[in-house]
């Protein structure tokens, strides 16, 4: 068909790769050096990261997939219910489904922070304090200015602090994995206040993305992380649904709650 | 809208729950039960079953997921890289995307091995081996009289025997794992031949099926364990895809190979 | 990585092919024969079955793709409208999440007819009265021996008849459309009752089904031209959740209706 | 779970509704004033805006559903090729996944477009040429400043104008629909140059998102549109892909040609 010229870029990878006799992963050895050996959410860092985690990366790393893996019957959860009550022969659609309202709207915070962190660039070497008390102060500034919220900061529901992030960032002190994305966030959140002048609360969302970045996680795949977390919550409530549905429920309730005001 | 009636079943759900203090999963305080204590794998577990894995059973769930996290550059993978080409700013469709190739061909053994045992139903408790025998011999004879494949038998590149399934068997063993599903599935693989004569060996699917029987996951759940598995290896394609892209790379050679021959 | 061998089978398409100064669909120009000469109903039909339809036919393709496209507040629309909730950055995701649950439960009496019709295998040309009267006669007698319910009859809601039914058959009357698949269904449909023995109205999918059959779309792509048409009433779904969201407050409908009983 | 308070805001839909006799799309009724009197591409046009469109916007309308339909071997199209090789069985998550690669890279053309006409608000009744030239002076002069292109000018294969624009802009004047969006769009196409100082003709997706804008489609929806559009291409390729299948040699090709470089 030739509408593009002959020469490719070449294509590389170095994920996975199999022979007759063996599978590799990432250059390991998956049946000798993985399974059995090496737990799956450590087994997700090395598929992501290239590498395999320390003992302290590998236990905070996999606090935060537990951490975001389910909120209860969040819209992301009623829409993969909703979705397998009609496909429950494809669960992988509902999975899907699932996994596709986390977007802006619930991972944006979590993305959001991880992107004003590695924009701010702290070192890893060399963030002295006062270095990191200059950025959060032109972070928080910066959004001052602007009139726009810093993500990851404040929570709708858990006003008194979100009990994830305690916990996480408890971990990472634990494992000395307090690097600088973290402790910049720490130091934003110090300085920040709501447009009424009151304190907010490190939300699980900023304290995620802010580990992550110090983990060596890109900026890019940060969400991809989230969306391995929630769609393992997600099957949760499709086993549940399975077992018990709630499915047509919530679609006798739409029709009953909603009325039809037609336009014409 | 009333187009149903008015009395609706009541919607329970088990899994998760939040109070402005405390977010629960299953019954466990996320913070202080979970994060930090239970890996993700077994996390996962939890919100399947119901209850956390035992030592043995969280090793070998755990291996299961590592098991089917990748095979390279497969058509699932494939897909989740050509869909970031177009949304690179939503990567939870390329995900998802991902996720909907596996389906009844790369999981229909997976999903068709877990039915088949089911259907057998062989009882934890007393099934000696005499009852596993006769049973294992109504399988193979039920599928040749129909002319079918047993799912979970048999290779296309591991001729000489997948090497996950000598793992995850050795694995369940050393935990005293291989329950009656297991030990059907191998009677199974030792009266099948293909339809040249000769034996077949146990792959991946059929071992993580049965394994996964024998660990509890309901039948209509199999295949969203083998998902949330995938997901991850899909988000490590798309990690190396926002380094070193190939999508495009992919489309013009699709273009460049493919001959363009209109019916009109 | 030469996991297959060198050779590989050639790939043709007949779809679409551009060159610099023209676009070319189905051996059609696109600019020139399709664009404000044929509307999108009939390009559809065009790319699926590789020719334009008749004007009779492309009545009866429009008129089938207008009845499967909304049917209010759906389990379908309600995922649609909770994924844009969490993704209102990407809309493509949330159609794909309302296209998910066009599976099984929703979509099956329309393929499930098309495969109970196409395997009687009708002949067009020679499919004389008596020749359907046999054939009926099998199709029911076999769903009664098999204690199946033949998809196609009977509605939850429409007890008196599925106002869409009448006006599919009367279009295909009119335009002399009403083929064998269709003639096969209507005498299925005189022959069957309900297990109480009362008559059972041939629904809209039913309907649609042995019309699109007869319109000569392949049996794996009827389920295909069902998701393009509820792709339509989903994207309608969309606009007005945008304008006047309901995606909360069935959030908390949810939460408010459901109580949380932890199995632990 | 009382997590949110008890009142909740009303939930209105004008989109369908039925009772046992009818059935309601935005207030008309379906078998007897849309099927068969209303074609499928202005059905969609009175889902998403609330009203039937006049026999001018009802071509044109078709005329950018039919433009948008496919491109060929697309990265959108081989994706749900591949995902059709996986899941044969679940057409609905084939269509999904071709409709999720319709993001920010291909469809932000289209929106983003759009958006920039929008966000300059060219008034239907009031704008005079002068207006409308001052309008476009400020766009081309803001994104100069800024170093960023225009959206929905230039195109990478059709370098001596797309094909589509001018076909597209004939019916719009043919039909006296060419309104201030796509008045301000050809001023801001005339005065605008690449960095190099060439012209760069409107492409499709620019054509496509102004004319849209005329027809009263809100930006939020807009990617909606080319999303239901793009369904049917993508059914398109299933249909061909179901008959003559080339998902396994793209995955082989991909192996052939991808070298495995493990970073370990």
């Amino acid at each position: 068909m030739a509408r593009f010229e002959a020469d490719l870029p070449p294509m590389t990878t170095s994920i996975g790769h199999s022979t007759a006799d063996d599978i590799w992963v990432q250059g390991y050895n998956l049946a000798d050096e993985l399974m059995g050996e090496v737990d799956f959410g450590s087994t997700f860092f090395l598929l992501v990261t290239g590498r395999l985690p320390t003992r302290g990366e590998a236990r905070l790393f996999n606090a935060v997939l537990v951490a975001l893996a389910d909120h209860g019957l969040t819209p992301t959860a009623l829409a993969a219910r909703l979705t397998y009550t009609g496909a429950p022969d494809a669960i992988q659609g509902a999975v899907a489904a699932g996994v596709l309202g986390a977007g802006s709207v619930f991972l944006g915070v979590f993305e959001g922070a991880g992107r004003v962190l590695r924009a701010a660039a702290p070192d890893a070497e060399a963030s002295s304090d006062e270095e990191l008390d200059r950025l959060a102060a032109g972070i928080v500034e910066d959004h001052r200015r602007r009139g726009s919220r810093i993500p990851g900061l404040g929570h709708p529901f858990h006003k008194n602090g979100d009990p994830r992030t305690a916990r996480l960032l408890a971990l990472a002190r634990e494992h000395d994995l307090l690097g600088p994305h973290t402790r910049l966030m720490l130091r934003v959140q110090a300085l920040a206040t709501s447009p009424s002048g009151k304190a907010l609360p490190l939300n699980a969302g900023g304290a995620c993305g802010a580990l992550l970045c110090d983990l060596g996680i890109e900026t890019e795949v940060l969400r991809g992380v989230a969306v391995v977390s929630r769609a393992a919550g997600v099957v949760g409530h499709l086993a549940e649904e399975a077992r018990a549905p709630m499915g047509t429920t919530l679609w006798r309730l739409a029709e009953r709650e909603a009325s039809y005001e037609p336009r014409r």
